[in-house]
């Protein structure tokens, strides 16, 4: 089953302390929908620039993810300009340019408004709103957010969550969203508002799934060197809608399932600048990286 | 089996977000006796001075303790103040006062010389060594530091790593330690040193540990309030050390059980100030919270 996300295009210049880059392919879009063509179809919402060459969108096309909804504007595409030192969790960012991004009003294709999964990514609350007004009854709808909308927009944040079933967030973020410094109490307070499953990202130390029944906790995969962290996150999203909707079960041992293909898919795509490990991986590749998330977190009962 | 620790006994004062308590008990060889005490006995080398009061001797021996090698000498037992804020996993040291502490050399008494397994409490280095200079070959010595002794006695600290089989030590000062900021290149390179296990504490992001063989991943147990972080390391080490000497089994399976029980009695200990909840447990608490654990990290094979 097919997955509508609506979320950036961008050109990433990133710098880490293993190299940098100049105006790459990034944006959250782009890595959840990358991301997610392993497992479901995807059909993407975003809008880019005159600037945006032939080649990113032959290599979207490729991966086999409808870019009906992928609108060329007059202007220039969104850019990004970041920092990453030592610790890698933390982006400083150095330069935004919205441009094309700045007026960005998503208007959802008729032929994908009935895709029974929606993904929101981290856009103007106010927007995702739009979004959902425009779909049917999708049967799961997912969003992430950040700190700037939960400052600046917060009433337009709240009712978006009570229109979404699975909520992505980071820590810091779900700290700064309940007003709690306890993860735990933080999660039972914002899954109050709405979401029926939160999960909690937290970097290199893996992801933490709230439920009314239970928690899980899912580890990060220990590598070497996280090349660039920038898309992480987003490409964890793809990999937990994708795998969800490529199975249709939203049943909690799925879900849990689903989490780790998320660590899968966001620990392949933080060994390389932008999209270049992510974009070219095999299924046995990502199968196997499962089968190493079930060694890493292994123990017998007493 | 029994185990042989060698570490401080001190009075603490703490303040948390969620209260203050003056000069209770405390010192990494009393979390760490108390915590494996339910799994194996315990012999206890540390020193106190004068104003060591009765009821803490009788509250220890309840427990199984052995304390031959608990000396009391002239002067005032080791002090310590220090204060958490929202961020638990810092502890900010607002007073040190050593005490007897300042002179402490330990003699290990006879009667312990033979114990098969040895916990090296975060003391100088060169008082480590010398406890190994005292010890019939143990089966197992494990050891914990601080960045102080990092800092202050590398020689002395690679010496002791050397002969020790299993090294605790926190994620900062893994990195110090091996002056690499990528946790996987750190811990292989501390065990070029020696050890053959290396347990990487995280605080409430669990544990990882590294062995020759594969790396495990154990989270920390979401607490609703970490009443007081104080002793979580000692406690985690204690229930490692114990329940190794409880089934005498050095395998790697059962060293990840370790882990876990290590994890569920920190859990358990962070719960309240001093030795309040970790004095005062029952197996059947504990045997159900490592139960939990694997509920908390449990998914299915694909």
């Amino acid at each position: 089953m097919s997955i509508l996300v609506v979320g950036s295009v961008a050109f990433d210049s990133v710098e880490t302390p293993f190299g940098r880059v100049e105006e790459v392919l990034g944006g959250s879009a782009t890595y959840f929908s990358t991301s997610a063509s392993y497992f479901a179809g995807v059909s993407l919402v975003a809008v880019v620039g005159e600037d945006f060459p032939a080649e990113h969108v032959e290599g979207l096309k490729k991966r086999g993810i409808d870019l009906e909804g992928l609108k060329k504007v007059p202007g220039k595409t969104f850019r990004w300009k970041g920092r990453y030192d030592y610790d890698l969790n933390q982006a400083h960012t150095l330069e935004t340019n919205l441009n094309v991004f700045s007026s960005f009003d998503p208007v959802i294709p008729e032929r994908y408004r009935e895709l029974p999964y929606v993904f929101l990514a981290n856009i103007d609350p106010e927007l995702q709103l739009k979004v959902l007004e425009q779909v049917a009854k999708p049967r799961l709808v997912a969003c992430d957010t950040m700190n700037f909308w939960i400052e600046g927009k917060p009433e337009a944040l709240r009712k978006l969550l009570r229109r979404i079933e699975v909520f992505v967030i980071n820590e810091a973020e779900a700290r700064e969203l309940a007003g709690e410094s306890s993860l735990v109490k933080a999660a039972r307070q914002i899954m109050k508002d709405g979401p029926r499953i939160l999960i909690i990202k937290r970097g290199e130390y893996g992801a933490l799934m709230f439920s009314e029944k239970s928690i899980f906790s899912a580890p990060a995969y220990p590598l070497e060197n996280i090349f660039d962290p920038t898309g992480a996150g987003d490409s964890f999203a793809g990999g937990l809608m994708g795998y969800i909707a490529n199975t249709g079960n939203l049943g909690e041992d799925n879900i849990r399932r689903a989490i780790i293909f998320g660590s899968v898919m966001a620990s392949f795509n933080v060994e390389a600048f932008s999209l270049s490990r992510l974009s070219s991986l095999s299924l046995d590749e990502i199968r196997s990286r499962y089968a190493e998330f079930k060694r890493l977190t292994h123990f017998e009962d007493i």
